[in-house]
């Protein structure tokens, strides 16, 4: 798939916070996708609805996103765009939350999120206090796959080890770095890479649920070399990228999966 | 205040302006704190009654930004959530000199800006012709008392050596390094990086003076040891969040206080 | 020029989309010109009637950044202030299109974009299918000179070999590297720096084509600068950074010109 999405970039929607658009970019363009910050009324439903993948995260949802957010996801699903879902720090911040549960209904191919972000937005907690979790990915499980059994067929969940759920699958990744938790957008430009892998592993016959597992091996291992490479989380952003452009399948190999 | 801020975290809510908030979130990520970009009508007020410290900065405000500015600061202040209000570049541009005096009136802990934006605040300029400072540190102390008497606390004015003035006392904090006024959003981080101290400041018990003093030294340390390592503006940035991810006291000594 | 912009730093509105306000301003402020981020409805017009030079560029359209784009335009085009538009993915899109026809009606200094951009912004092509240009810059020659013919002095159309284009005259500006194409910002950017050097360019004399000639000449270098010290896209970024403030005379003379 990597391969796939290296020779053949899809072009990936993108509606999502403006903490981490930038990075979000650039993490599709190092990977090798083609990103487009499609994110007004009137311009991102017909944009999603020609995409290769969307992404639609939540993390500052102005009137504007809210509208546009809600035309992306009416527009992929009806056009077969596969697209996911990041629900940023839903629980009890009312906007977001309210919009979350409109765009779920419309059937994302994936949600992406941290362990108090999905069991928040299963409607079994209020979240965490910030975009950070309370919650330990384990205990998120049964969340996931209530969610995936009742709106899509696979809910990510991001932590030391990440739980890939379907409604009969779990996939675990681990490897990685905590230095994705110091630099802003390392869980947001997941959400990204989601719908590039999405993409890329419809092109060559991949179910959602490992082009959604294979998406975290390649940030995890791509996260792994990085911090090999850097001194702080400053120094670690550039280097993830770099990596991002050159991880290979020897690099992806070591990466625990099970 | 670096140890508590580093061992317990301070939840920091961040209403800032668009070309910053990837370098502020990545500033207080470094430094150990959390934040939480939240800047919509709706969020924005009940989230800054819970966070530990807010900072409200002006640069690009937009009317969803007004709106929801006015919410987090009398939030803010009704719930004691120690603040920041950075001005930027008020005094000719109409919206944002009418938003930063109405926010001022919300009775912010601290407000940090340059000498010029100082000045054009208190009502005796109008401030520099784009986003830097046409007066210099010293210039400005008559108008940061000022401000401190009628509104606040603690007024910091930024320049080549910081001037932290309350209605009685000025601290003055020297090093630090040019580098900062050649990285967009050096001066609006350090904003966000009050907010984390006063937090911080709070729970161990240390006033607002000092709290805002605490973050100065801490900054100016991190940006000395990071221009010893780059070698221009662009490897400047990531050496200067590594730098404030691994600074220690034995640096924080080195910063001339008076 | 390059000496004139870093003694006497030209002040620089910029009207941009959220993907790439950070990194323009890091890219201005590296060059030594002086970035103001001022893109609200009430500010972003007195202020670009006030600037030294004015970037409008459609990225990311929202109905507030539409109403300020306009106000900037006419600001700029009664003030005499040099202005760039940056037709960003004109084409299928509709709400960009439409302004960028209504923004080109007020007679930009110079507009910048892809091959398939100026052709669209020209009437003769549909645009690209997201950010990046489906034709080549040879076969935009005609519709950048339509469009210089019609609405004001240089086109540039950026590629491997950039072409600037007036009504009578074509300079064409090689070297450069393609990691631009992997950092997002890459072109928007430029554009700014186009406005940076037509400021300083009228205040050394320099006319319009040849200022925007200089811009990318400068760009070119700084970027091959920057490939051969960086190992992939997240180094190059700082690299570029670094080179932007510290490239020379020598270094620009062997970028290819004609």
């Amino acid at each position: 798939m990597l391969d796939r999405l290296r020779s053949a970039p899809p072009l990936v929607g993108c509606i999502t916070n403006s903490v981490v658009t930038n990075f979000t970019a650039n993490v599709l363009l190092a990977l090798g996708a083609a990103p487009a910050m499609v994110d007004i009324i009137g311009e991102a439903g017909p944009f999603a609805a020609t995409a290769d993948g969307q992404l639609i995260n939540v993390g500052t949802p102005t009137p504007e996103q809210r509208g546009a957010s809600m035309d992306a996801a009416v527009a992929a699903r009806r056009a077969g765009t596969p697209w996911v879902l990041d629900p940023v720090a839903v629980g009890t911040l009312v906007q977001r939350t309210a919009l979350a549960h409109r765009l779920i209904a419309q059937r994302p191919t994936a949600v992406r999120g941290n362990a108090s972000e999905i069991i928040a937005l299963a409607g079994s907690g209020t979240g965490g206090r910030g975009v950070e979790s309370a919650d330990d990915v384990e205990s998120a499980l049964d969340a996931a796959r209530s969610l995936a059994e009742r709106f899509g067929p696979v809910v990510a969940v991001s932590g030391p080890v990440d739980a890939i759920v379907s409604s009969d699958r779990v996939v675990r990744v681990g490897g990685g770095s905590a230095m994705l938790t110091r630099v802003t957008g390392g869980g947001c430009a997941l959400g990204a890479v989601l719908a590039a892998f999405l993409a890329a592993g419809r092109a060559v016959g991949v179910d959602a649920l490992e082009a959604v597992a294979a998406a975290h091996v390649v940030y995890s291992a791509a996260a792994e070399i990085a911090e090999r490479s850097s001194s702080g989380p400053g120094s670690f952003q550039p280097a993830f990228l770099d990596a991002l452009a050159s991880v290979d399948g020897a690099e992806l190999e070591r990466i625990p999966l099970s």
